[in-house]
C-alpha cells in the first residue's frame, strides 16, 4: 500500500482545505488532530486520531500505524506552557536535545520538522499541496495601494523584518505611519480586533505579514483568507500587504471578491 | 514676578502627582491641559487651561501670558492623526520644519522639547520634581525574581530595546521564554489586560518596561504605579522589571505595599 498523506491539524481554516485539496485530487490522507487546536467537525468522515501536543510517541506511533510517510504539519498551534505540555517520553528526549532553543516559537517548530525527518518521514509544505494560492508578487485584485499606504508597508516592512528576527510574530499594522499594534503570540485575527479600537481618525493603516527571517517553510506559513479581509475592514485598513512566494491565500477568489467589494488592496510584496 | 512652572498635563496620574508635589513645595504652577488626554478632575482648583494638541500658538501664548518660564511635559497623550490634528499656523511651521522625524512618537515628542526650548522655555523632566520617585537598581519591595523570573527578563530587555530603536514602544510581556504580548500605542495598561487572556498554564511571566534608547527623557518617561501592579496581578504575572534611573514609579509606598501583598517582584534593572 502507498503511503498516505499525513496531516499535523491545528486550528484555523488550514488544514480543512488541505482535506479538501486531497479530496479532489484522490488522494488518501491520514489526519493527526491536535487536541485543543484542531476544530473538531474538520475530521468528520475522514480517516484521523486525536494527540495531545506533548504526546510525541503516541503521535508518530498513530502516523506510522496508518501508513504515513508524506507529512504536512497545517494550522495554528498556540503553543502550551512547558507545564501543561506533559511530555511523555519521546516528548521529552526532544526538549531535551533541542533545549533553549524552543523558547522561541519558529526554534520549537523547526526543530520538530528537523525530528519528524530523522523519525523517516517527508515533511512538506502546505502550500505544495495547495498549488496556485500563494500569493505572488502585485495586486490580487483590483485596488491598488496609494503613496500614503506605499509608505506604511516599507515601514511595516522594516519592523515585521525585526520582530520575525525576534522571533516574535510575523504581523505588524501601521496607520500613517503609526505602529498601532505588533503581533506576538495572539495571533492576525487578535491584532485586527485591538486595532479597530485605537485606529487614528482619517485615511487608515495597512496590515503587513510577512516570513519569519529564516522561517522553517514547512510550518506555521503565513496565511490570509477571507476572515482576514473581513477583520481588515472592519479594522477600517485601506489594505494588506502580505510576504510573496511565501504567503497562502486560502479562498484566493473569494478573498479577491471581497476586497475589491470593499475597496480594499491586497498585494504581495518582497522584503527590500 | 518668578516664573511659574508649566504642566503640559496628558492622561494618567502623573500630572496630578506632579501638582500635588508642587503644592507640597509651595511652588505655583499654571497647567495646560491637552483636551482628550488629561482628566477633567485633575485641574479643579488650579490655575489652567484646556489646549488642542494642534494649537501650537494659542498654547505658547497662554504659557507665556501666565508668566511661565519652565515647562515639564507630563502624561499621556495618544497621538493623534494628522487630519484630526488640525494644527494652526504655529504647529503647521513645527511640522514642517520636522517633515518625516514626526512620523514615530518619539521624533515628535523630542522635536516638541527643542521647539520649546528654542521658544525660551526651559523644559525639565517631571523625575526632577519627583525626587526619590524614580526606580533605582535592585528590587523595591521585598519579592525577588527567581531563576525563570530573571530569565524572561534577559528576553525581555533584548526585545524592548530592538522595540525602542524602532520608536514601537516601550514593554513587553515575556512568560517562560514566550513573548505574550509588545506594546505599541495601544500602552502598558492594555497590554498587560490582553495577555491576561493568552497567557499560559504554570510560573506567571513578567512585565518589562524600558526607556526607548536616546528617548527625550524629559518626554513620555517610562512610568508605573498602582495600576500597573494591579493589573499585572490580575494578569498573573510575577513580577515587574523597569530602567533603573530612568522610570518613574508614582506612589512608591503603595506600590511596594501592594506587589508585597500579592507577592509580585518590582526590579529596577539595567540594560545590559
Amino acid at each position: 500500500m502507498a503511503g498516505r498523506l499525513g496531516i499535523v491539524a491545528g486550528g484555523g481554516g488550514l488544514p480543512l482545505r488541505l482535506i479538501e485539496c486531497c479530496r479532489a485530487a484522490g488522494r488518501d490522507v491520514f489526519v493527526l488532530a491536535i487536541e485543543g487546536a484542531a476544530e473538531p467537525e474538520m475530521v468528520r468522515g475522514v480517516p484521523h486520531a486525536w494527540c495531545r501536543i506533548g504526546a510525541a510517541g503516541a503521535g508518530l506511533a498513530l502516523l506510522r500505524e496508518n501508513n504515513v510517510t508524506e507529512l504536512v504539519l497545517a494550522g495554528g498551534i498556540r503553543r502550551p506552557s512547558l507545564l501543561s505540555l506533559r511530555p511523555d517520553r519521546r516528548a521529552a528526549k526532544l526538549f531535551a536535545r533541542i533545549g533553549y532553543r524552543a523558547l522561541g516559537d519558529d526554534g520549537l517548530l523547526s526543530a520538530v520538522v528537523a525530528e519528524l525527518e530523522r523519525e523517516g518521514f517527508r515533511v512538506i509544505g502546505a502550500d505544495q499541496l495547495l498549488d496556485g494560492e500563494i500569493a505572488r508578487e502585485g495586486p490580487l485584485g483590483a485596488i491598488l495601494p496609494n503613496r500614503q499606504s506605499e509608505a506604511d508597508i516599507e515601514h511595516g516592512l522594516r519592523i515585521a523584518r525585526v520582530l520575525g528576527a525576534l522571533d516574535i510574530g510575523q504581523a505588524v499594522i501601521v496607520q500613517q505611519g503609526l505602529v498601532l499594534g505588533v503581533e506576538a503570540i495572539e495571533g492576525t485575527d487578535e491584532l485586527l480586533r485591538r486595532c479597530g479600537a485605537i485606529r487614528r481618525e482619517g485615511p487608515g493603516g495597512v496590515l503587513v505579514k510577512m516570513q519569519k527571517p529564516g522561517q522553517e517553510r514547512r510550518a506555521d506559513q503565513p496565511t490570509i483568507g477571507l476572515r482576514t479581509v473581513e477583520l481588515a475592514v472592519e479594522t477600517g485598513l485601506l489594505g494588506i500587504a502580505v510576504e510573496a512566494d511565501a504567503t497562502i491565500v486560502l479562498d484566493r477568489l473569494d478573498v479577491i471578491r471581497a476586497a475589491d467589494r470593499a475597496g480594499l488592496f491586497v498585494v504581495g510584496v518582497r522584503r527590500s
